[in-house]
């Protein structure tokens, strides 16, 4: 267990939903910083609250990034992959939360709670190198289903997504709060298929030739990565117009035997996972906006199966699906969480 | 074959969502129709548009109800339990859009292009009777996947649906609306938890002390009712902020082998099926208000078992949901769609 040291941080796309998430949670978890560097792709004049003062956002360039400890990423794949690599080549240790390199097999994909060993002898000063943050819908899936993986052995995931508009970024935030006026102001107005005012799509980030939509792909990779190359998952993940969030309607299929009791049980005691059995377990993603945990609920049995489960999972997209998982990903590596130990996300405090 | 007569007609609940669709779908398809009576809880003043003509609504009694040779009912499981049984006693075929006999043996639950031989000996001006028209999620369900189980043996169901609000009646659609403006307006707003605007809520009716919730409850009993004893069925059913038309994520596992390609052709042949094969296949409850199919898109094969297939299927829910079906069913009865002729919805110009 290494001391944590200060480190120089550069977070890439600074002004971004999730940017401006990473820069909040590094602040309120007390993150050892020495200095902050908020980046992005190019320069705008815009500036962003750290620590009571206000620093001026600038662009991203090789030069910026030359002598910094840690990148937290997410400006987008091309300036992930254009700035990365050479970044770690220097040092750096760049958690990315692009779909750039995640399907690397010599980059780790890490949910600290799932898979955290897998940054085990990473640290700032040491080697540099690329640590992938999976994609938010991938996220809250394995937070919730690892658990259950590590007792009764999961085979078969079949999950259908809920995902808030906030997963596409400001601009289609801005667009879609747009379409929803003029439709309520004129529900015959057509403001555009990608603003999905008062409609669901089931077709994030287009779908291929094979059927699989981008997103879906996203979830069909890179569970098995970091759950277990044994699981398969078949899913159908679907923009709703909901501002912030994910839900997941999730059905998996075990090995042996797993009792919706038992499966409460042991997700009442995973790092991360918040059990929402209160009232009907039908937790919703309003409900749980700028919470840190996945909540899990309406955990049931199966009729199809003998040995299935049904669970309902929610939690805030840009939050554990994006720019918590990342800054807890970099605690562990700077040592502020320190290996062997996993973070107690349930146990803290909501906030926001 | 006998030939049609002209029916004395009555809409119970005329004023609500579905029964304003049951009078429009009877005209526009030439029900013949002798006489129309629009019936609602308590009269309240409002009239209705028929056949050029305005016609007041009346307060549904046994009284109003005693010489009518069809009832569509569709104000509540309540008003139907207190008035459908004295009048299918009279000899009215009462054609039920609520819950309250779907399950009961003796009382046939119809989607005609499925099980329409149910309705073969009822007619009008013989014995009365009570015929349930199943639950708007249930009938797109059953549609999509009876074609394929007679080709392949349908076993297992797991669905997750996108239910729009305005399954929930005229007033739920009014308070969400209002709901959704508030929270453009403040979104710090709390509209009520019942309004859901810009959220999705997995608990449609309550859930169950089982676990399941009243709406999953009716497609797990009400599909193996009308397709086949022995098929399976987990449901997750969510209420999405979208004011019309449902979309549910379907996977089957059947018997025998069906590549998606197989039921890709054999959906194209299907009765009331439209498939959604433009583009992506991504079809949007918004983009099918007002039709009359089921649209099926986004056929994909599994990779958690090598006898399943994955569907998206979208439908309006107030009319082949609700209404449509309603009307189908009374056609079938008065000889309008002879028996052992399927009405072809599927070659029905859109409308709306």
């Amino acid at each position: 267990m290494s001391p944590a040291r200060s480190a120089s941080v550069a977070v890439l796309g600074a002004t971004g939903l999730v940017g401006r998430e990473m820069i909040r949670r590094l602040e309120r978890r007390g993150f050892p910083i020495g200095r902050l560097l908020p980046l992005a792709s190019r320069r705008d004049g815009r500036s962003v609250r750290y620590s009571g003062e206000s620093i001026p956002v600038e662009a991203a360039t090789p030069e910026r990034l030359a002598d910094v400890d840690l990148v937290l990423s997410s400006a987008g794949g091309e300036v992930s992959r254009a700035l990365l690599p050479d970044a770690a080549a220097r040092g750096a240790i760049c958690v990315d939360n692009t779909s750039a390199f995640r399907l690397r097999p010599d980059v780790p994909l890490v949910v600290p709670e799932v898979n955290g060993h897998r940054l085990d002898g990473l640290r700032i000063g040491g080697e540099g190198a690329i640590v992938a943050n999976p994609n938010c819908s991938t996220i809250q899936l394995v937070l919730a289903v690892a658990p259950l993986h590590e007792r009764a052995t999961v085979r078969r995931i079949v999950v259908s997504t809920y995902q808030s508009i906030s997963g596409a970024g400001a601009r289609a935030v801005e667009s879609f709060r747009e379409a929803s006026r003029d439709h309520l102001d004129d529900a015959s107005a057509d403001s555009g298929s990608d603003a999905l005012a008062f409609d669901v799509r089931p077709d994030i980030g287009g779908v291929a030739a094979d059927g699989d939509s981008v997103e879906e792909r996203k979830m069909i990779l890179e569970t098995p990565k970091i759950l277990d190359a044994e699981v398969a998952v078949d899913a159908t993940c679907v923009r709703v117009p909901v501002v912030r969030g994910h839900a997941e309607s999730v059905w998996i299929e075990t090995a042996e035997p797993l009792s919706p009791e038992e499966a409460r049980a042991t997700l009442s005691r995973a790092p991360g996972v918040r059990l929402a059995d209160g009232g009907s377990g039908a937790v919703t993603p309003r409900g749980v906006e700028g919470t840190d945990p996945v909540h899990v609920g309406r955990i049931r049995g199966s009729r199809v199966a003998g040995r299935a489960l049904q669970l309902w999972v929610v939690a805030d997209n840009l939050l554990k699906g994006a720019a918590l998982n990342a800054v807890q990903i970099a605690e562990r590596i700077v040592g502020v969480a320190p290996e062997g130990r996993e973070i107690d996300v349930a146990t803290e405090r909501c906030v926001g």
